[in-house]
């Protein structure tokens, strides 16, 4: 049983150190988000996954950071400085802007000429006095150096919208530094920023946001086979960090929603809205699987040249192609790229691990079946006296004991009732119980979060007792 | 010996695939770089370092992750706003645009009257027709959500020019939601960006960057004794990981250096210029220590008044105070933070792993001797003979067998004496090499990255032994 909704999570979130609305001591700032001392694990337990499952565990993927704010240029070849944009509309009654593509449209004809002809109502105001529609451009900008005027075009600079592009323009810095062959792959996790006109729902669209992206090149007419390897891949990655296949499934974008750069794209989608009546309407993207042709790699090189023989990128210095040396051939590589939100996963991950359960009383209580690996904390060692300071400095000698190979926390702030039920939540697989007994017997109680079985283990056999059932890859 | 400049590491670096200049096919940007696939793990290695010593290995200190873009008023009442910048001055000949405090003055003038005076030159065109100072805010600028104007003022926002802000403004949801009691801290990694008018040497000083920073909130009183704690520990942190200590020193910043929220700063200064010849001027900050009173806490609340009565913060919603239940007192923690940066970090252990070493042949050869927890690669599985399949197999059979343990690489992209010096390069700490012999008696030679050595170790030992040797904490 997943969360009923977001809302849900948010609130769980909230309540135990998870994400914070940021900020919100001044009324926070829209759709903006802190990771608490709980979240940030999680996070990091899901980037690192992500990145031992991608880089480390394979052979033919690189890693690779590249910069929030880069060169210009590089936004005007993506074709981003063109077209990376929503259309907006204002409302002149409510002054409101609204997304085009958003508005009701009955008329049947284009959203355009809906509102010229007065078809379209202003959802806040019923005004049918609206603008015509405007691109308005999702990158965030900003002034590099101490430039004189606020707007001087010289030093305007974007904060990057995907961190993909970062890749594309070192393709041949990592291609030579590592000696790789086609196919080979380069992986990037980094912040991203979208300007966007309506971000919400918690942390699933925020403008500031944080990516897991794989540019993959391979030779074109091999492209389609490794597309659809890469979407089987991705798939598996979320089942076996535990998403129930039930929750997830494949969305073939059609031809009108492709990217400009994309010749195919199939999204892994979540139910991330269970609670909406209509089944279609409860799924949205997970991630998506692009095959984005050789066009980046092509449209960054000084390469190409129109009809009239003028090159297409005068301002790139480099070539992207490769040079096959079996087939003697050189070509602009085709690119497969996975790309997946970190948090929008991390939502995907708390909502299919929220359980509710009957405590023996009858109490309602949260239990959060998160997998090992994403737990934010692993084991929780807990004295079941505080108030003796034998069990107390057993304990902390325990966490310091399993720290070194797992995520330990020593907790003594509440009965032991009350911190068994705060580890349930917060998704601790194991709580390690001292008690008296522990004293003479030199052994202490494991509970398993999600049996709430108990077994007494020995302190001399507790880190590869806990080790082998966690069954941590590193 | 470590490396003679820095510009030796930058061309190592560049080079083997730690660090590129950012966006270089459209000639880069000014002091931007991108980490390579060498690059990101030395980056991840030092911030897991950190945060596993900050966060995992102690029992008072949280982890949090706060957003990049925040609520403007955060920087109003940090006083970022209104102090956080250099004092620019424009030659209006040359139209260069200068730093006051850098410009050389020898008129014994204060610099605003050497100006005016026309003592002071453009180092540029040596023109004396300069403007006078004014304060230029370093923090970035942009623009929230879709706003009409460029320059709508209630859109604004800054790019964060320090995470610790972060904390501080979620010191009581941290705080609560951890049931954490003084003296305790919150830590924190992450990007940070200032409009600095000088950046340069290298990763050294750029507008990008990223911090390791962590607030530790003690008692008011007891915040001497905890600044010298930190700065122990940090230097201890440091040396730990192999700096050193002969090019470490500590430097107490003189009052008219101190920050205005400051009352003592110690910086943990490296040689990061040795081939300067005033020995003075070799130093430079790698982290800073410094105890910031009750300073931010205060500021942020709604609590504190003026003379008469005001409310010196009518924008907060929260009081940031504590109350100590031992003593019934409620007062503001003081705050003792070490804040360092990951990049300056990264390159002072590159430069003090930087070694030249002549091979039996008369070769010179470099040898990065990273302590092995931050070495990219902790070992490489090379096959003495790539043409022979069996040798292929059996070393990327041994590639698979190691990375759970350890991140491993396989390569066989050049003759072995290549291989084995590129690692070097890179630091490395171990070599596997499968050889003809290896199919025999299943065992493999292991290569010392310092001393050239090598053993032969069984397969069925190999992990053991390389754990054991490389002696990593997880």
């Amino acid at each position: 049983m997943p969360a009923p909704n977001i809302e849900t999570i948010a609130q769980l979130a909230k309540r135990r150190g998870f994400v914070f609305p940021s900020a919100e001591i001044y009324g926070g700032l829209a759709s903006s988000w802190d990771y608490g001392p709980l979240g940030v694990e999680i996070c990091n337990n899901v980037k690192r996954a992500w990145w031992r499952w991608m880089v480390y565990e394979r052979d033919d993927i690189e890693g690779i950071d590249t910069a929030i704010i880069m060169n210009r240029l590089v936004w005007k070849y993506s074709g981003h400085e063109d077209t990376f944009s929503d259309p907006l509309v204002d409302c002149r009654a409510c002054k409101s802007r609204l997304r085009a593509d958003k508005l009701e449209n009955h008329s049947g004809l284009p959203i355009e000429q809906a509102i010229a002809a007065g078809a379209v109502k202003c959802p806040n105001c019923g005004s049918t006095d609206l603008t015509e529609p405007r691109p308005f451009n999702l990158m965030f900008r900003t002034q590099v150096g101490p430039v004189a005027a606020e707007d001087d075009p010289s030093a305007l600079a974007y904060l990057r919208p995907e961190t993909a592009q970062g890749i594309f323009v070192n393709f041949l810095n990592v291609q030579r530094t590592a000696r790789r062959k086609l196919p080979f792959g380069i992986a990037q996790i980094g912040k991203s920023f979208r300007n966007e006109v309506t971000p919400g729902n918690f942390i699933f669209r925020t403008r500031e946001f944080e990516q897991m992206e794989m540019e993959y090149f391979v030779r074109p007419g091999e492209d389609e086979r490794w597309h659809d390897y890469w979407i089987e891949q991705c798939f598996n990655w979320y089942t076996g960090l535990g998403l129930d296949p039930k929750n997830l499934r494949l969305y073939e974008q059609p031809p009108e929603e492709l990217a400009h750069y994309s010749k195919r794209t199939v999204d892994i989608q979540y139910r991330f809205f269970p609670e909406r009546e209509q089944e279609e309407k409860q799924w949205d993207e997970l991630m998506g699987i692009a095959n984005r042709t050789d066009f980046d790699l092509r449209a960054h090189s000084k390469g190409p040249v129109d009809a009239e023989g003028k090159r297409l990128n005068p301002d790139s210095t480099e070539d992207l192609s490769y040079f096959d040396e079996a087939t003697r051939e050189r070509f602009y590589p085709y690119v497969i790229e996975p790309a997946a939100g970190v948090n929008r996963s991390v939502l995907a991950f708390l909502m299919d691990a929220y359980t509710e359960k009957e405590s023996e009383r009858g109490e309602k209580r949260i239990v959060l079946r998160l997998h090992p690996e994403l737990a934010p904390i692993k084991v929780a060692v807990l004295p079941l006296a505080k108030n003796k300071p034998e069990i107390v400095r057993m304990a902390k000698e325990i966490k310091r004991m399993l720290q070194p190979a797992m995520r330990t926390v020593y907790d003594d702030t509440a009965g032991i009732g009350k911190l068994y039920a705060r580890q349930d939540e917060i998704g601790t697989p194991y709580c390690v119980t001292v008690d008296h007994q522990s004293l003479e017997d030199e052994a202490v109680t494991v509970r398993d979060r999600d049996t709430w079985q108990q077994v007494r283990v020995k302190v001399a056999e507790l880190t590869e007792h806990l080790k082998k059932r966690l069954n941590l890859k590193c």
